[in-house]
């Protein structure tokens, strides 16, 4: 590699410098004093685990271990996986090393390493951030995550033009048990609602078992009237459907207490994360952006791998998405060299005001500082700190 | 690996719980704030990078190179490195991607890992802090650097009873290039040194051209009048050997000036980063631990790999060792269920004056968090906060 690209970094891995660097260590924080404010707790989980450790929900986390970088531990001889996702090992604290009776609430933020880009997004390197709810089944729990999702970004990140999406993998998980649908014809189903086939869809469901109610899921997937009108009555009296369709009422009409003005859409076969998730879903949307800017679920049972399975619901989001193009300039004051006593106790007051105070070295002028915005200067027989004029 | 093994970590990885998660977090923002009121700027550098630019140092880095973990880059095709230090990737921010004219601070605070434990700590995954100067040559530059080094560690975490042990690695390499000495000698000669084995050395520099300097800079390596009484007066008025000596002096007597009651010592022949430092090199320590708590130097030419030399100096320390030990009980305060305006107004207050409120789910009792420490009751017409007592 020669010199003139040594400086080059892989696709998808960016620095941050100061300007934009002060932007999210102080939303960062923000967001942590919120959660905090909530009653959830702050965990630093570790870059490396076992392999093994990283991936607890079989099925739904091969795409996790897909995009996790692998190393040989030269200490064990074993494979360590770098985290590519937080939720995992917040689950593993909560089922083995901090295994508290009762509801648990954890808060987390950092980095996360991907082999490929993920969700449309070009960084291989977000910055993580989530809140999550262990030991809690019922619906009330899903509605304080939603709540603490929106609260967080209308009180830390100022966005309020928000849309959500709420789903639920139960009713479409509770008809195919109903139906007892074959696997083939539940992945083609998925396939079908996850496209919104509609006519491929009618057409495939008139030889299925109660295909009807697979058509009207889809047809109707965003209104609850409508389903409840036209689902077959056997379907809405199966305790699980059942179950599945008052959560979801019951979640909208909840958070429609709290935000009233929120506009609120309903997928219930909206299935990104069907193998993950085992309850109600929610994601965050705003005006002209495609991905959600947060989203999360219902994953009940994921501590089963580490030996407890607990009730669970969370949410995450990327920090550098929220802070995208979002920069401070940064402001600098410059004082004389020196160790005058007045000087100094006036470089001190400053520092303590919280301002940035830099002290010439030498023989150097103000030109040696490059972010200086104002200086200190004396006048009148004190130290004051003057603007800097451009010239 | 059995469900009864899923939870355990790798060696030297562990997680950080609640009750020291928020000291450490606590310390962090509160170093990064000091550095920010001394007109250090943050950035944060990236979690991976290709292995030639992590590597900036060749020979001084071959020591990083093999405490790297490594990853192939699926979208280049490429050896990434997962960086183990983050001083080599501020140099080429400085060098490249934010190449101010003039004098640059920086500071970063993040994990970096070791594919072995370092520095006798066990753990491989330490929570670097640091600070840099760019731009500056001077001797005022190194000595800012230990001022801010030491004003870092009484002001945050408020540790005074220190110990500064300074050395320059400019003696020995003028000494060595005066004394005309071949690379063999030289190894010989700086293990002696390291191993402070002065009959060794004695013996040794008997044969060595100079050999009664090279003896002399061992046998008073702490105490500057005696080099100045001892040492060959052709040695004292060579040039390079003369400036590296009146930096030591200088940095003694203007730390000091700031410092008056601090414990300072001297090594001129401490040259444990030989290959790496260019020049003063600083170290802290504390009583009944072995380890310095923060060490640092001055690394001229360190951008030079990315097309851009420029002198430099800086520390850096391991913020997970500057809180070992340190927990504080979480405090969380429990709030009933409900939506009664005046509880939630409480419940509002109380998050804004910084508590930790939960609000009960369902129909929960107190019991139902593990750490409640305080409750919100209903007393006297209004909603106050009162203390659980222990059963």
């Amino acid at each position: 590699m020669p010199i003139s690209e040594t400086w080059l970094l892989p696709d998808g891995v960016a620095d941050v410098l100061p300007e934009q660097a002060q932007v999210i260590e102080s939303l960062r924080r923000q967001s942590l004093d919120f959660f905090a404010s909530r009653g959830y707790q702050l965990v630093y989980t570790p870059f490396i685990e076992y392999t093994e450790s990283l991936s607890s929900l079989s099925e739904a986390n091969q795409d996790l271990d897909l995009v996790s970088f692998k190393v040989i531990d030269q200490m064990s001889g074993r494979l360590l996986g770098i985290r590519a996702d937080m939720t995992p090992q917040v689950a593993r604290i909560d089922a083995h090393v901090y295994p508290v009776e009762g509801v648990a609430r954890y808060c987390y933020s950092g980095t996360v390493l991907h082999t490929q880009p993920q969700n449309s997004s070009p960084s291989r390197t977000p910055l993580q951030l989530g809140a999550e709810l262990y030991g809690h089944a019922s619906i009330a729990a899903d509605v304080e995550m939603i709540d603490v999702m929106l609260g967080l970004l209308h009180a830390t990140f100022a966005i309020d033009q928000t849309h959500l999406d709420l789903g639920h993998v139960g009713l479409f998980k509770s008809l195919v048990r109903y139906a007892q649908l074959d696997k083939n014809n539940e992945r083609v189903l998925h396939d079908l609602y996850q496209r919104k086939a509609l006519p491929e869809l009618e057409e495939l469901t008139q030889s299925l078992p109660h295909g009807n109610d697979f058509y009207i899921l889809g047809r109707y997937s965003g209104d609850l009237v409508a389903l409840e009108t036209h689902l077959s009555q056997d379907l809405l009296n199966d305790p699980d459907f059942n179950a599945a369709l008052n959560s979801l009422k019951t979640t909208v009409s909840e958070i429609r207490l709290r935000w009233p003005h929120l506009s609120i859409g309903l997928d219930v076969v909206e299935l990104r994360s069907y193998h993950y998730h085992t309850g109600l879903m929610y994601a965050v949307y705003v005006p002209n952006r495609a991905q959600p800017l947060a989203q999360g679920g219902r994953y009940d049972g994921i501590g089963e791998h580490f030996g407890r399975a607990r009730p669970a619901t969370g949410f995450s989001c990327d920090l550098y998405a929220l802070c995208a193009g979002q920069f401070k300039t940064l402001e600098t004051v410059v004082a004389p060299a020196g160790t005058d006593v007045e000087l100094l106790d006036a470089i001190q007051q400053a520092r303590q005001d919280g301002l940035s105070v830099v002290q010439l070295l030498g023989n150097d002028t103000l030109n040696s500082v490059p972010s200086a915005t104002h200086q200190l200067v004396y006048q009148g027989g004190q130290w004051v700190i003057q603007k800097i004029e451009s010239v």
